[in-house]
């Protein structure tokens, strides 16, 4: 009925999760209540569409052409954790104590999408391996096949270039019940298991 | 670390039910696979943001001096329907064949915080049971004290105006089972009880 609104709720269930029942309680939240905060977000839109694009090195989103992580010299430049994507970069960083560099991927192999180690920006990352002095690769892909499958991928590399590769801990969630988990999970965790 | 990404995660908390993991996940959706409808959701709540207002008849929310529903020919002009909320309109018009006018309060009395009649444009609403052809009044404020108040209130002034007023049913909801219903809900469940 009304052009503007039909918009706004429909311009809405563009993001994740939001469908038509919240897309109308958020229209109608910002109309009522925060016509400032729909001009905030407006803009705050329109810059990071504008002008977010990839770190020429890490590959993470940034305005810059090198994101502030890679520039920043007190993180440790000879640790780099690869990941599938910023999302999970911001993730690591809320999370854990990890102050090293990042490579991320933007995807993971898959040969028959089309997706192969060109896409993945790992020619970049070889010469990461082969020019800067990395002790370190700590691979955080996730724990899927095509995960697992892209770290196996990246580990050999490392060892061309003689770096160590390491990937990251599979086994009980945090707060995790034995009897709930996936048979997959267990597998990993009893034989992952270590001196106590 | 990226100050256009976090001001966009810190403006997508201004809407409802978005706490920050869903700003992260929405920001990075938009970014890394809709750009373009990243920017056409900019574009609406700027346009949503400077035109939307109240309709001068109604006072749901339209761009238009009178909104396409008060100006509506095949619209029954007899029948105002009383709402709280321009989303009442809306979820209204979604679930129901109701065609007829209605009245939006844009709140409910409240003597304690300063809304009277006056904020609710109940002078206005008068002046359409005064001077068109009004044959009922539905109350369709919330089943709240508040909104039951509320209808009380407009009750007795359709009462001196000679209109029929109506309020809607209460009870028990559509899959509603008996078992887990609040007693304010049953009792008036039973009793608006109506012959079989």
């Amino acid at each position: 009925m009304e052009a503007a609104l039909d918009e706004l709720m429909a311009a809405l269930r563009c993001l994740p999760g939001v469908g038509n029942k919240s897309a109308r309680r958020m229209a109608l939240h910002l109309l009522e209540r925060d016509r400032a905060g729909a001009r905030r977000l407006a803009r705050a839109l329109e810059v990071a569409a504008e002008t977010i694009g990839h770190c020429s090195v890490c590959r993470t989103l940034t305005a810059a052409m090198t994101c502030s992580r890679c520039l920043d010299p007190d993180r440790d430049v000879g640790v780099i954790c690869v990941v599938e994507t910023p999302g999970d970069v911001l993730a690591i960083e809320a999370a854990t104590d990890f102050r090293g560099q990042f490579h991320v991927l933007l995807g993971r192999l898959s040969p028959l999408d089309g997706i192969g180690p060109e896409e993945l920006g790992l020619d970049r990352l070889e010469a990461r391996l082969r020019d800067a002095p990395i002790r370190e690769l700590i691979l955080a892909t996730n724990a899927s096949v095509e995960g697992e499958v892209t770290a196996h991928y990246i580990a050999e590399m490392a060892a061309r270039h003689g770096v160590r590769a390491t990937r990251i801990a599979q086994g009980v969630p945090a707060g995790g019940e034995l009897e709930y988990l996936d048979a997959g999970t267990l597998t990993h965790a009893l034989s992952g298991r270590r001196d106590y």
